[in-house]
């Protein structure tokens, strides 16, 4: 039997997921726990990392790397950000230990930036998929490349020679929740809709005027028919059309500048679609293995024993 | 002793305002209530407004005007939308009298429009104050105007020779409100500061890319020690930076056009010092004087008796 060597966590906003990897960073158990730091309490991340994330994966003896906003101040220690540009050896050089655990908790800093328009930006967690895509394949340490991660907060990231040069944040996942949950838009749940998504694309323009563009979601319904059970895809379609339009430019894209997406498969086969709308050529990379090839380089790089 | 001829009411989605005008639309008496159609229980809104409001005012006698969301799914009685261009004399011509009501309950029906780029939109209420506001002065009736009229749905009006022609609606004021009670955004309640606010407009670029622009009232306290008391004005600018930076364009106005802001005093005030940061010109006007202006000729258009 292969033998445990580490306890590789993504410890989230929302989730934390935890693998069990051998130390050829092969997966021997994984599992998802509804325990992100917003939904826990103040000071309950150790406990509940010793108490239920250790013993469900009977991963008591490991040592563990922790990455994401477990190191913020909502999580278990906040951990100083690390300014781009920056790599993996700069991460692994800055992680933090945590006091008294045995055995070792580390956790990953997360990444300032400056963009290109001059403000600050930060992630804590996107990092580490990033550089652990970076990776995975030996030509994407050399050359320029325009990388975007959607989610909640989604990040579009320049890429230079294997460094994190900067990124941009857009609230776009965000934005969705709060007006799914808690607008006037008459949003309902239902299958995605492939077609009220591309007219939300459409309807983005080119991500000027959002909140202008946003009340059609409801003008449709009310002032010309549009069925309420179309709501759902076409504001999908409409954020992340505006944020394909205008944020790459923010970001410092060049025109047309083809996009690696890496993340939820599902997620971005949004964007994808969304992108290809107006001419981008695109690559989809799972989230999951990303973090975990930079997880295991971070663990390795710190000799953890 | 001036005698009462009506009751004037504008029946938003918040708060309901009603007045006793006498017959030269002099004020006899006026209130506020917190009974907005989304406060009230479906079918609630005859109740409330029989035994509630009437009596406050002492106005169970009086025949009455009603504009706003009242007349929508949510209020009294859905009352069709007029399509645009319409005028005073439009609204007039439909509106809906209240069976069994008497007194009589006349309620004033929306605007439905096709915007310059094709998407409908419509309103409910704000065409009163705009139609009212151009009856105040005869030189109102003549030539091009661009209003605007903010709000949680801010509206942008196209106006020609004293008819509103198409509009655009942007729920600026709803996003501010979501963003400020539900999402990361570090908001926190304090004095409103006005340099905060010219920083949100500046970053609001020309109103592109919201959703990124937007993660900087988060980016700039986390990561470039912005104080957590600025925030919310700072989100203010940047809201209403990035509308009056895009909309009027959607709104068919030429660059730079002066805009006429109509509405409650304090935040026009923001909008005129948003705008002023693009050279644009603007006046000022109150919309409780427009409401009854308006109220009051729909009244004495009908001849209510």
């Amino acid at each position: 039997m292969t033998e445990a060597a580490f306890l590789a966590v993504d410890w989230g906003t929302t989730n934390l997921r935890a693998w069990v990897l051998d130390r050829g960073g092969g997966i021997l158990a994984g599992r998802d726990f509804p325990l992100g730091v917003s939904r826990i309490g103040a000071g309950e991340a150790q406990r509940c990392f010793d108490e239920t994330v250790r013993p469900a994966l009977k991963a008591e003896g490991l040592p563990a790397v922790l990455c994401g906003m477990v190191g913020s101040n909502l999580g278990w220690v906040e951990v100083p950000y690390v300014d781009c540009p920056a790599d993996l050896n700069a991460l692994g050089r800055r992680l933090l230990r945590i006091e008294g655990e045995s055995p070792p908790v580390l956790i990953v800093p997360g990444l300032r930036a400056r963009r290109p328009d001059g403000e600050p930006d930060v992630m804590r967690g996107e990092e580490v998929q990033v550089l652990g895509w970076i990776a995975e394949a030996t030509e994407r340490r050399r050359g320029r490349r325009l990388v975007c991660h959607p989610g909640t907060h989604a990040k579009w990231v320049r890429v230079e020679d294997g460094r994190i040069e900067h990124f941009v944040t857009a609230m776009t996942g965000e934005l969705f929740d709060l007006l799914r949950k808690h607008s006037v838009l008459p949003v309902r749940d239902g299958p995605d809709d492939d077609e009220a998504f591309d007219d939300g694309v459409r309807a983005a323009g080119d991500g000027e005027a959002l909140a202008a563009r946003l009340f059609t979601a409801r003008s449709r319904v009310v002032g010309a028919g549009m069925p309420a059970a179309r709501v759902r895809s076409y504001l999908s379609g409409l954020l992340i059309g505006a944020e394909v339009a205008a944020t790459p430019a923010l970001a410092g894209a060049d025109p047309g500048e083809p996009v690696a997406l890496i993340g939820d498969l599902r997620l971005c086969g949004l964007y994808r679609r969304a992108l290809q709308a107006r001419g981008v050529e695109t690559s989809v990379h799972d989230g999951d293995d990303a973090v975990l090839t930079g997880l295991k380089a971070l663990f390795e790089a710190e000799r953890v024993t």
